[in-house]
């Protein structure tokens, strides 16, 4: 993969005649004179590109909190490659028993799962009282019981408040709370978006900073787009700016302002939030509000949740699935939905998020012709129960 | 399994206050005297039972063509679970080593996987110059060679003209072009609608002689419903009637004809004729119109196919999965897919079924918000990279 990404820049080169100008630091966008302010970052001197029409697609920054001893030895990113080798080259160099991932959120559990399967003992640290912030506490405890079991030591509802050290390297993890010995500490805590040139142009910023684009990823500014990581979304349920870091969203806006650009006319129609991820054997999915944001959202509300199978019920390992959905008291329409379940689970989410993109009530979801046999699922799909058992409290 | 089948007069008598009379057999609905005539199945003399309201779900009966020798030893059904039994103790007591199965449909290529798994030869014959004739010729191409790598022999566009016996028991299956040796045979032609009752009392019956009914389930006559396999529905697509017989079905006509029953008003929208399958390793699922559907709907129509990874390209195993849109050229709508596929790809066959039931189309699909991660898809999952492809047509 490392080559692949080092061979984008000749692709782009010779297929597109596009010039890319890799190993260089971009210092200002000068708006007033349509340039950016370039260095190359092995030195030399500074030079002006111009443009005419400027994407600003600088992505996002991991979120690293000023706590004493966090630039140690020991203490690891979890957002590129590179860290990524950085590791696993000092797992096996420092012969590693000991990791503390702080932060439980999707990259948190992702690299607890790693650090299991190469033989170490892990603990996660996070603010929050539940892992999985973007689920609601019940399904969020679901995965918190998965990481309990595959011997995971949570600790939660706990503050991060620095790293010590001993002989040059990392000991310990402290929390608010107390002490978790360490030989690796690994920072699972997100990201933010990388604004601050867009910022300092003068090209406003939105929801947590991220960059302000209409539904065409054009920023408040005449000729000038953002998109990816570093831009705002709209949400599709609530219709309201929200911010999601994904590749699959950044794709799609990167698709549409090239369309836009190339004189075409595309809409981003906006986001549900929709992720998806695994530890060791249990699937987690979501997609549209959770209870907290339909709160925040003013809208009223109900859930419910149901446990069901996978497949038909007679069949050898029918799995398990658990699937919780939101509604609108008043109209029915579906909200949000939110899964966690066996090998298989996940992927039901689509279902759900393809429902959310189209308005659909819970009612509509009940009569759905879903594929059905039994080494698939039973002959009401458990997404189909869900809609019906949530039903019942419109 | 069987016990439950047992069981389930008890639990309806016990807990719902519902009288099971098995062991019946209906010879008559007279919808004047609102009655049915009715006749134990062990002897005993004709009695009738009143009715205010009648629920036909006379399901299908299994098509055997009146071919020579079809009610011979060794020719089996695969349409219950003693047809199941049956064949399962003839292939030991015979110690079978050939196996022909009539009809490459959905059953047809399950009985040739559950006989290759127990060791026999197969080969499967079909009049169709395909099999698996509700997917058009090049996705059901892919399948055939699924089953032709597996070892079965298929014989296509030969039409079933008898069976030979030799010893009392079957030696061969005649098509019109050859004769195949085999031990045992097995018929997997499909079903029809077992509505010869409902016709004798004067029921409207309509496409393949499947019961007429409305979108509340109600028949022709007054108080007289159906449900069920033998009753018809409406394609959600075309709009007009069509005749699906699978159990996801049913039971939600099931569930419509008893909410309109007890007083209330549900509707049962239609059907896709979504399916899903799978032969060994390879996975099969398809929705809504096949390109002869379309056409025979009067729909001008492109299609497009693709094939893709189901996981992120650099995954391990990343799987592969050939995906067939169908759009309305005029509009771009959504109107049928097919999937062939490893392991995984089947069910996202979802996606484009709740898309046919909203109306979206193969524009709005590329920007559904659908779940990506590595271990789930590529930041395009296949089914945008099919809609975005698909778009190009239009």
């Amino acid at each position: 993969m490392q080559d692949l990404i080092r061979r984008t820049p000749e692709v782009l080169r010779e297929k597109l005649n596009i010039e890319v100008m890799t190993g260089h630091d971009v210092s200002e966008i000068d708006l007033q004179a349509r340039r950016i302010r370039i260095q190359p970052i092995n030195g030399g001197g500074e030079t002006f590109e111009p443009f005419d029409r400027l994407v600003i697609a600088t992505g996002t920054t991991p979120i690293r909190p000023p706590v004493p001893g966090i630039n140690g030895e020991g203490v690891f990113g979890a957002n590129s490659l590179d860290d990524g080798s950085r590791l696993s080259e000092a797992i096996d160099r420092k012969d590693a028993k000991k990791a503390v991932v702080v932060g439980g959120g999707y990259i948190g559990i992702e690299m607890a799962e790693a650090l299991l399967t190469r033989g170490l003992k892990v603990s996660i640290v996070d603010m929050l009282p539940q892992v999985m912030g973007t689920l609601d506490a019940d399904m969020a405890a679901l995965v918190g019981e998965a990481l309990t079991e595959a011997g995971v030591d949570l600790h939660l509802g706990e503050k991060l408040e620095g790293f010590d050290e001993a002989g040059g390297t990392l000991a310990a993890v402290k929390t608010d709370k107390e002490v978790l010995a360490a030989d690796l500490a690994i920072l699972g805590l997100g990201v933010r978006p990388n604004t601050g040139l867009a910022e300092e142009a003068g090209i406003p910023l939105g929801i947590r900073k991220a960059i302000e684009v209409d539904d065409h990823q054009k920023t408040d500014e005449e000729n000038v787009w953002a998109v990816g990581d570093c831009a705002q979304s709209f949400h599709l349920v609530s219709g309201k700016p929200t911010w999601v870091a994904l590749g699959s969203v950044a794709n799609k806006q990167g698709r549409v302002a090239g369309v836009n650009i190339g004189g075409g006319d595309a809409i981003f129609p906006g986001v549900l939030g929709t992720a998806i991820t695994r530890f060791m054997d249990t699937e987690i999915a979501r997609t549209g509000l959770q209870e907290r944001e339909a709160e925040e959202a003013g809208l009223d509300y109900v859930s419910r949740t149901i446990t069901g199978h996978l497949r038909a019920g007679y069949y050898p390992d029918p799995g398990q699935i658990t699937i919780k959905l939101i509604a609108e008291k008043s109209t029915g329409r579906l909200l949000g939905a939110q899964i966690v379940g066996t090998r298989g689970s996940a992927r039901r989410i689509d279902i759900p998020a393809v429902a959310l993109h189209a308005g659909l009530s819970v009612e509509d979801m009940i009569n759905l012709d879903l594929g059905y046999s039994p080494p698939f699922s039973s002959v009401w799909d458990p997404i189909h129960i869900a809609a019906r058992q949530t039903l019942k409290l419109i």
